[in-house]
């Protein structure tokens, strides 16, 4: 079939918005018309070069929702007509990963997506010239049709609008999943949050449903700070306008009444920036507090601090997907948002067509958008 | 009262052996008989100068057993005759981080504690002449007596040796107690050890009571091979002799049936070594692998690795004291040694007098003992 994708031709270059040619389903994939798609940092990392594993030509996208329009052979959990939401980390509960309780990071079809591949080695997208386009983190929701492997695509109610639940796609989950299956933060918990982009905002949120009593953010930019404190910030804290170093500044601020030494329960790094990654880890408190690290670090760049930071109790983390089994989680995280749990909208501050899907780069680059969503 | 000490009168020095004075304990503190007493790398760390917060002149000596002789005034938990271990973690059940349930790093006499001080901010030691001597990490077991808080001391049971279970006070409690407490090592899994020195072995020990499948043990010197095998090592590896990098070595050796990554449930650094440190991190399992910093660094250094390791699911993390509470674990990894469930003794190599302690620094140095005990 012929359909209509913003294809990324090379690294560093505005997306072209062309027809291209999408075969169907083979076995145990499934054809989708997305239907909305965010348009998240990863893109751009990868769109604009830094990507050391940035593949081109490509159809990027990987935060989208839309509807099932046919299934391949052997496909048992979905069928025309299915709202979905692309899953780029997948969940096929076979693979060792899946089946170690431990992880979301399913491996089953890890090296083939790394290539911009289906499981089978070959690309379902082509030019209409017959060369090939390759998939993107084996979602491509930045075209009107896309296809997926079952075990990547998430089925959600019907009733949920797409242009705000494709969000939960990548960055609700990521920041929600962060709080509550990386970090696991309790009732009552102090939690300290650097960075209050869409990432940081979703932690915020996670961190109020989870009932954290004091929920700091960070942030150079004192613009952030009333939506942040709309999803539940208690305290903002901009690092300019500080007379003192950050950490022992935040170490101090999150002493509780009976504490002698200070530090956050929870720390989450949603800036990719390594200095602030360490930053975060030394605020945590000593002898349990834990650093999640959710930002993705330009190619190269090493965190470091001092094991001592570690050895008197301190922990270091990350998350991918927020720690979330995507066919698992990601329908309930749709239900928390229908049921009012958790909020999208105020988050989802630009819609654009396929035409101005590049103007979504722009203003993310002018740090105007905190999610701009493309609706086809 | 006087009694008969090694003293560290300067860094990079031997001992001196003499006769000292030692006031009698004040409100809350415990006049204790030591009976015997290890030689810790830590010791050695401190009286080298290499550790930047050492302090002389100083009594050292932190992995001791003994007996009560005398109680200060509102000591309720101990009596004349009691058997004990002193404590350098202490446990006083009140503090903010004793009551958090989340760590064993008491707080209530941290700053005295690294004053080399008792409590009140004063120092029982002093030579015959009058001149103050330092406690050492509160313990100071490198006296015959030697005064320590009662939340320091540990009561065990009265028919443990003291030349064994003086061991207990820090080597045997570290390596056990990062495996059953920081690591929480489930059984079935498999395992990392970097470093068979005295703690990697107890490590070892931890992970076979643990019930650990596979238990790895790195080394470059192969003459630890038969001993670490004595206490559970089931694979030996020399990095020396090793044609290709540790990582991918261990990642490969670690890789179980159905799986298709490889990697280590649980790694242990027992080095000090910073670069071994970031081995140990990343031959643990993508998605849930936990690396545990045991060793003290040299001061200054810094651990480091790219971001995506942790993304990636691994967690870095340290323990102190092997995440024990001195007074509610230590009485009881003293019954585990006496019911034959961890063993001790082979470990126990050399056993000196107070006379020739500066033999077990020489031993030490030569990497010809595991453990040097004095006995009193």
């Amino acid at each position: 079939m012929k359909t209509r994708a913003a294809v990324a031709t090379a690294a560093g270059k505005p997306l072209e918005i062309m027809d291209v040619t999408l075969d169907g389903p083979k076995a145990g994939e499934v054809l989708v018309e997305v239907k909305a798609t965010g348009i998240c940092h990863t893109d751009e990392f990868t769109l604009s070069g830094a990507d050391p594993e940035g593949l081109f030509p490509a159809i990027l996208g990987h935060e989208g929702a839309g509807v099932v329009m046919e299934v391949g052979e052997g496909v048992t959990g979905l069928k025309p007509g299915d709202h979905v939401i692309p899953l780029y980390t997948p969940e096929c509960r076979e693979c060792f990963s899946c089946l170690s309780r431990k992880t979301n990071l399913c491996t089953s079809i890890r090296a083939t997506q790394g290539q911009g591949v289906m499981p089978d080695g070959t690309s379902r997208f082509s030019t209409l010239d017959g060369d090939p386009i390759l998939h993107y983190m084996g979602c491509s929701t930045f075209s009107n049709h896309t296809v997926l492997p079952e075990i990547a695509l998430a089925k959600v109610r019907e009733d949920a609008p797409f242009d705000k639940i494709c969000y939960i796609g990548c960055g609700v989950t990521t920041g929600i999943g962060a709080v509550i299956n990386t970090a696991k933060v309790e009732i009552g918990a102090t939690a300290v949050v650097f960075g209050l982009g869409g990432i940081g905002l979703n932690v915020i949120q996670g961190l109020r449903l989870a009932g954290a009593d004091m929920i700091v953010g960070v942030d150079i930019n004192p613009a952030k700070k009333e939506m942040a404190e709309r999803f539940g910030m208690t305290h903002f804290v901009n690092p300019k306008e500080l007379d003192e170093d950050i950490v022992p500044y935040l170490v101090n601020l999150t002493k509780r009444r009976g504490d002698t030494i200070g530090g956050a329960d929870y720390t989450f790094d949603c800036t990719g920036n390594v200095t602030v990654m360490r930053q975060a880890l030394e605020s945590a408190h000593r002898g349990w507090g834990e650093s999640i690290i959710i930002g993705v670090a330009p190619a190269g760049a090493e965190i470091g601090t001092r094991p001592f930071q570690l050895v008197t109790g301190r922990v270091w983390k990350g998350t991918a997907f927020g720690g979330a089994r995507g066919r698992t989680d990601v329908p309930k995280i749709v239900d928390w948002y229908m049921d009012g749990k958790i909020e999208i909208d105020p988050m989802i501050t630009h819609q654009l067509t396929l035409d101005t899907i590049n103007e979504g780069f722009d203003l993310m680059h002018a740090g105007e958008s905190i999610r701009s969503v493309v609706v086809y």
